[in-house]
């Protein structure tokens, strides 16, 4: 999965109705650059500047009742950053 | 998701039938270079310039109504380019 | 999908059974340098030089008729470079 | 698959009930820089510092008994680092 | 699909069960730098030295029996190292 922080909503009113019900917010990974930089489903509610876990492709079906064409999802919010070598 | 900017068109007379009736858009990512551009499937009717989400690998076929052999599909396009930090 | 060249021809006598019939291909990404070359399956006959689409991972099961480990595949012979801006 | 090493644990308290049960480690593949991090799912109980085969996308569906959005599974510990030429 | 080199073999004896059986071999990609080595499943019985075709991603279930969490596979040892443009 890829550890990310929350820095944007993005607002779609032309979009897919299989889309309609969760929220896209912008998630820039904490390792790599803006390039990759992803929109992410949510349905926990994670807020501008928590850092969160995005699992990606089709796992993204794992995480949500009824199929959509979502390729990263927002599956945990993390309790603090974590300390490597810990 | 990937967010992007319709930037061209690609016309493929000699294709697969299973891709028959999607036009087919060339997007290049806002964030990354043009290492990045790619070709993504339409049924929403994005224009030129106008920046959209796109979702890729197997949940793209879950934007449409048969299975067809399109990696990159355009399932939304959005309102106005995402304020970081709101 | 990926826009990219056909630049070669790959002969592998000894590969999987499921592999036999599929011409293979090595398609140079149109944006990317070298390091995003890859080898593509190939039933439309697109010729050294001819610029092709790709899809790929699982979707490219949708181009088959029976399932074969082939992630990457050629879906369409594009009829001329794309003009960007139109 | 990808080579890597444990390098630290994420803790999510708030996370995807499907996701309960699965130690949460984060992962530094040894080919490619920090921009390669990635948190993978555990049940095999790599401690920080071992080295492990970590696998992604859908394959991970593979190496658990239920369904769960998780896009890197952790499915060996490797003995010793590979002698490259042998 | 990606063209490489076996360059080395990975010994897993705490790995997942449905593993066993598949030789995992260390892959240079002929494209793209040491970042992109990767592990991969065989069964073709490729040798250090050779050149090989893989798959990656969920296609890779298409070439074993069983299935198993294993996102790369050797599908093809190559004949020779292919001649651009021809």
């Amino acid at each position: 999965m890829i550890l990310g922080t929350v820095v944007g909503t993005v607002v779609s009113t032309r979009k897919m109705q299989s889309l309609v019900g969760y929220k896209l917010l912008m998630v820039q990974p904490l390792y790599g650059g803006e390039e990759r930089m992803l929109v992410a489903g949510d349905t926990i509610g994670a807020g501008i500047g928590e850092m969160v876990l995005v699992t990606t492709d089709e796992t993204t079906q794992h995480a949500i009742e009824r199929k959509a064409p979502i390729d990263a999802f927002i599956v945990g919010i993390v309790d603090s950053p974590p300390i490597l070598g810990k």
